[in-house]
């Protein structure tokens, strides 16, 4: 039991009550491994979404925001394929994405409307409307709660590994559960990139509410970390709150909800960065001393994306030049000669003056898989932000130079 | 002879009449390679110079900056050193540079304020006062016309390659010369980034028309290249005028000044692309079709920085998927319905349509060694803008994790 009442739990998608899911293979990864994820609540669930900002829109993105007005945020079930983006496919994706909702209301008995959609994968390409209706199919008869594994597995592309996370959270009014999956890899930066996140609740939450605490919940997870600093067409992060705990969400509990929700989103965000194309190492990078929580993570971002820095990170290099330069062109204010910076616990440059005598210590730090940095930016600010990133390898050059993503 | 009256000539910052320079080993480079560069004019020039906005400033910037702005404008040389940035050096690092100023006055016989100086190397680490007052001494000793290709080397930090340019500018009253020199490698990036760059030309230039002039042909050759995105605390950009040529520049032939300039400038700044740390191709990014000239800049800055553009550039992939995903995330106006993406002569996407089958030629095209991509935005705007870039490959990983810089 932890202080603030939220207690990590085994499991996923599913960990919270009356949610099923299932991930199948229905023929788009021509490798044949899972490449469609069902998940259904089994009463109609409050839904809230989140998008990708970038111009160019997926048809599963302008579909599931459809649907989201139209149903005003309630839905029933989440279909996501991987192996194809369904992106800048066109008027052809767009009726392929709009027949991949109808058919999963068909198989469920629901108006389409309730059907929230996704596709990762391959832009420019059409998406095979009958492989994913045989999928959806096929998927519907293996729904169960051990199936988040596998609906993990099935959201994939360059993944390293699956992810998940569930927490429960203890109120006075009760229990209630947050659990999740995601995928990621590349493209991952602020505003939500190349990154597919689902979440659900039993908590029972009504529907602007529920939109509110997840854009809280992202602002400080899935929208503070960065891989590459690219932007997809597809990022989607979805909610489904079904109630089952019998837990009613208002205004004295929901921060707890918040923090539910954020849990979850930060653990799925800092798995995506750890599965980061080529990453080897998991580095919080947190700023101090702003003059204003913009201004804050503004220098976190771009200390963050720096590919100097996130170079030095992989070779080992405690290297306080390229942070204290990085912080200087973020364009806040920064005072260099009452700056400090710190990598692990090891202070190596304090009120403008370099200890490089603490330089080994620092290496050392380094070579952890998980590091935290601290830039002080000097200005006598109270306002601070974290923004999770990971070193750039060799490896990340190779995935990205040799394979069409 | 060029319909714009600019050819190229042989050489580089001595190319014009009135200049000499020279290149000498004062002992900052442990390799005992070149590492002091002293460029004087014959007479007082006039002189103007940009600097980096990073909040970061070297000592040497801030000295020149005040140089310039106490003389009005006018110069007699410019000293230049690799192997130490004297950045991030606080009080005693003000002092040598200062230094370093007033002894090449004292060598060369003018006021402290009538030298500009300019320093690249390691961050954070005292620049030695007494080897640069020597090599100052040495470099007097050998200076002459010819001294041009020692002095370009002598800037090199971690480029492959010196890189000069000289042009001949007809004008009606007569012609006139413009030269340069440069380094860059690493941490390049609009808004002059880890970059000297020292002009000279052989017109008669009033200052505040020099001023002006070099903002004009910095905006389209310097300010329009990316590297990494990194900016450094030491770009500078210096042109010095002295009027050997008898040419006078007024109204009616400063266009040809800033043609001059901008050849020359251009030249050397694709050179810097060209010798990008790990670069092995040099990529022209055209943007069309915007609704704001700024807007055309801002969707070529994006596209020219996306490292998944660049590594799929090394890696010869002509994915327009990821040229068209980063124009979406520029924030700009952008219509995918009615954008294009031509590489070199092949146009894989026309209004929001993919043609793969001419994915082949496209691939063949990005063999080459330099190339050509244009993004057109849709918008229907008048507006256009030109980025240059390099690709990004594992090199570049390898040298920035592996090497303290």
């Amino acid at each position: 039991m932890t202080e603030r009442g939220v207690d990590r739990i085994e499991g996923g998608i599913t960990a919270p009550l009356g949610f099923r899911a299932a991930g199948v293979s229905c023929g788009l990864k021509a490798s044949g491994a899972l490449d469609l994820a069902l998940v259904v609540a089994d009463k109609p669930a409050t839904a809230a979404g989140l998008f990708t900002t970038n111009k160019v829109q997926a048809a599963p993105v302008v579909v599931s925001r459809e649907h989201l007005k139209r149903s005003r945020g309630r839905a029933l079930a989440i279909v996501a394929n991987s192996g194809c983006a369904n992106a800048c496919t066109g008027d052809t994706g767009l009726e392929v994405a709009r027949e991949m909702a109808a058919e999963a209301g068909r198989v469920l008995v629901c108006a389409a409307e309730r059907v929230l959609i996704a596709s990762t994968g391959v832009i420019g390409v059409q998406l095979d409307g009958e492989k994913v209706a045989h999928g959806i199919n096929e998927a519907k008869k293996v729904l169960r709660r051990e199936g988040q594994e596998d609906a993990a597995r099935a959201i994939m592309t360059t993944d390293p590994f699956p992810k998940t996370s569930a927490v429960e959270v203890r109120t006075e009014s009760g229990s209630f559960r947050v659990g999740g999956m995601a995928k990621g890899a590349g493209m991952i930066e602020p505003n939500l990139a190349t990154m597919l996140a689902f979440l659900t609740t039993d908590a029972k939450v009504p529907a602007p509410l529920l939109r509110r605490a997840l854009a809280e919940a992202v602002a400080e997870s899935f929208n503070a970390i960065t891989i590459d600093g690219d932007m997809s067409t597809n990022d989607t992060v979805f909610v489904l709150a079904g109630g089952a705990s019998g837990v009613e969400i208002g205004d004295q509990n929901y921060a707890a909800l918040v923090e539910g929700l954020k849990e979850v989103s930060r653990d799925l965000a800092l798995l995506i960065v750890r599965g980061g194309e080529g990453a080897t190492k998991l580095v919080a990078v947190h700023v101090s001393g702003a003059a204003s929580a913009d201004e804050a993570r503004r220098a976190a971002r771009t200390i963050a994306g720096s590919l100097l820095v996130k170079t030095a990170l992989h070779g080992g290099d405690p290297n306080w030049g390229r942070l204290v330069a990085a912080a200087g062109r973020a364009g806040v204010a920064f005072d260099l000669s009452r700056c400090s910076v710190t990598i692990g616990p090891v202070v190596l440059f304090d009120q403008g003056v370099p200890y490089d005598d603490r330089a080994p210590d620092a290496a050392t730090v380094l070579r952890e898989r998980d590091i935290r940095i601290e830039v002080n930016l000097g200005t006598g600010g109270p306002h601070t932000a974290t923004m999770w990133t990971c070193d750039l390898s060799a490896d990340y050059v190779r995935i990205n130079a040799e394979y069409r993503t």
